[in-house]
């Protein structure tokens, strides 16, 4: 079930294999960006406010392409690829909303992606449908 | 809000913010021993099949204690101190329980942690109360 780029698991607990792919601290706020605004390009994951280094990010595209999360796609000759989530990744907008309720609730929290919450909160379906209709294959 | 451990914050995101906490591979796999086995002494945490190491168990309960997850409590002279979660820590069982509906999704699982994912489809309530209940203080 897993790519080339090897992940060991530590045990069969379905909490810690999912943190062998996701326990970091910039995974999953490259979901976040590809739930908001994605399919992004390479240089559009630079833009968010976290800064995220580009060998770290290149080295989580990697891994997230691997592990079935992330889908590369060419964008056209001119625009290169687009990075977007499969149903994998997709699926993993609860566990996100689950961190937005609970940084919510125990941070000071004053910024855009609060949006993550208010639509989760408005109509999470909704929501749900409309990112997964932007990250589907043009076919 | 955050203790004297300083935690830098990258942005107000919510994710991000929770993500500067719980970040890495390990420290969401302290907290699932807690609600599934808690409140823990030290040794107990090194009982679970991840084998955490002692230097990384013994950062992450400080991190953990300061930012107010979890409660360092005396449990009598002989038995020392156990550690607990506080509200802010079992705030996080919702975030736990939709790693474990993720991980039984798309990884293979056939363990004891499974529990998790079981107790909160049967009664998601009721596990959150009888947690709370054995990490409440004896006061």
């Amino acid at each position: 079930m897993l790519g080339m780029k090897t992940i060991r698991r530590r045990s069969l607990c379905p909490v810690s294999s999912a943190l062998d792919v996701l326990g970091d601290r910039w995974t999953l706020l490259i979901v976040r960006d590809l739930v908001l605004r994605g399919p992004l390009t390479y240089g559009q994951f630079l833009e968010s406010g976290e800064r995220i280094a580009t060998n770290i990010l290149a080295d989580r595209l990697v891994t997230l392409t691997e592990v079935g999360i992330v889908e590369k796609r060419e964008a056209g000759v001119r625009s290169g690829y687009v990075y977007a989530l499969t149903e994998k990744g997709l699926d993993l907008m609860p566990v996100l909303f689950e961190l937005v309720l609970w940084g919510e609730k125990h941070f000071d929290i004053t910024v855009v992606a609060r949006e993550l919450g208010q639509r989760h909160r408005s109509d999470a379906d909704a929501f749900r449908a409309e990112a997964r209709s932007r990250h589907e294959c043009p076919s």
